[in-house]
């Protein structure tokens, strides 16, 4: 059997998983992203990964097929490069991903948008499988979409899937992004983290921070919101609300449009709130649904957090059995 | 050389053309939908709008390869039926249209979604020839949406393209689909309509119900709306404003969404208000766009008032030329 293994690269963590042909997990890794340096430093981080999650499975570098790799920024794969990915750090420019990483592990390198691998991901081996045409939705520090119509990925001239800048509020809220009105400027992390240190300075009191600090963390991840949920705190609640309420609205906006057989819903946030979460989005979609006698089914991202790994490990086309005939 | 005759079913007028193998429109005929009776009084004005189509061409009905029918509601055409035809009179089952039309024109008729005919003629022979993915906006009483993908038609599971309920306001205006905050209601001929009866009601003070009555209309048409903001009317204008501000927030979603390369805007008030409107729309998106460095072309719909009817002449295949070898 080849094997071949695949990398999450995200803005936080990297994630790397060896896998089999038959789409069998054999070992993973995971570390956090460098968050100084340059791409130089987050490609030798994406290797040690590697080496890890191949150590992990028990097998030999050597017998990898090859590595894909999921990512943000631009990512081109013909050139072999990554440009813009600015949740990395140093990386405003272009960056020879494949090439570099592959001259230090000596394998093949395949690149891809982390969005659309964790897409994929989800259509081949996990919610996705009964259907032909679904939208993926990563819930997350922004809010990613990806696209499957008739068992392929629509990528548009290379950037579709931006669900998080679907307009759900005209005149509404500042986004990250800089426009307004987005559904990720309410359901992003990244937003509702900053409207909570807002709430904060305006005398609103809350748990977050708390939990935060009592986690070593820095951020309001997406574990932070889960714990403050859990303990009924109002602005948490209140800010996920808005979140689940932009959510259904955006989504029902694309399922207008698409007329998809399923949503899946993915990413940091989507992945540890889990099912009851899911089920209300489902339910705050439905009243903005045209076709509301025959919704898209709605579930949540089977393969969890390892999905954008496995989906980048499926960039690698699955090799020949070693005793096939060559 | 063959013919095929394409019509085009609207709540208001019954558009007929006659077409040749290579696309060009030979003859036409138009008349008022009937606004009384049922199904079958429906499609015997579309007989005789084909008839009427084809003595203004100048060829025999015989000479038809087939009959292409654009129709509003939920179009069978396996099936030869339309269901739910609600902006026809009496049209709340099902009926057979193919059946009764075929049998009495003694032609075959093929049926189709109308927005999905008018998208088809634009991307094969309008405004959308340039491009192998693209948007229609037909901006009308409702506003509807088609979507080419790959030089495709994307369906979903029947009803994909529903733009005008694509959320741009959480908690807006009502829609006259009955949901909240749909860019239909607040650029819909229809909701924009309602909205001035009610502001008349209201004491506001306008040009409209004048030109419409001056017309012998009943409705404020696309027509009464270019005059009215010819005149500067003001409850026109900001009617007018509300609905291009909505459009472009909507047409940036589904551009996010699905990054196509071109968007083109048709319908009633599209094609009546022309360029300068849809110059405005293009302008009212530009700031909603994530891929803002490179927008779609955005244009008008190049057949115009014609464009559905052939649209459904496409839907018969060109036929071979009479002196081909069989």
């Amino acid at each position: 059997m080849a094997r071949r293994a695949g990398v999450d690269l995200g803005g936080t963590k990297i994630q790397a998983v060896v896998m089999d042909d038959g789409g069998q997990v054999l070992g993973s890794s995971r570390q956090p992203t460098p968050t100084t340096g340059g791409p130089r430093d987050v490609v030798a981080a994406v290797a040690a990964a590697v080496r890890e999650g191949v150590a992990d499975a028990g097998v030999a570098l050597e017998s990898l097929a090859g590595v894909g790799v999921g990512s943000p920024g631009d990512v081109d794969d013909r050139a072999g490069t990554v440009t813009s990915a600015r949740n990395l750090p140093g990386w405003d420019g272009s960056f020879p991903v494949a090439g570099v990483l592959g001259e230090e592990l000596e394998v093949p390198v395949s690149l891809a948008n982390d969005v659309d691998v964790a897409t994929v991901a989800e259509y081949e081996l996990g919610s996705g499988r009964p259907y032909a045409s679904l939208l993926g939705v990563f819930w997350g520090t922004g809010v990613g979409g990806g696209i499957v119509l008739d068992g392929k990925l629509w990528h548009g001239r290379a950037s579709a899937g931006e669900i998080g800048h679907m307009v759900v509020k005209l005149g509404g809220a500042r986004c990250p992004c800089g426009r307004k009105g987005c559904m990720e400027a309410y359901a992003g992390r990244g937003a509702m983290e900053a409207r909570a240190r807002r709430e904060v300075e305006d005398g609103t009191r809350t748990e977050l921070f708390k939990i935060m600090h009592k986690r070593g963390r820095t951020r309001l991840t997406s574990g932070v919101f889960a714990r403050a949920l859990e303990q009924g705190d109002e602005l948490a609640v209140s800010l996920i609300d808005r979140a689940v309420e932009a959510l259904g609205a955006a989504i029902a906006s694309a399922v207008n449009l698409l007329d998809v057989e399923a949503v899946i819903i993915g990413g940091g946030l989507g992945v540890r709130l889990g099912t009851p979460y899911a089920e209300r989005i489902e339910r705050a979609m439905l009243p903005h649904l045209f076709s509301d006698y025959r919704p898209p089914a709605v579930g949540t991202a089977a393969l969890g957090d390892l999905g954008g790994a496995i989906g980048a490990a499926l960039l690698i086309p699955a090799g020949r059995p070693a005793q096939a005939p060559t």
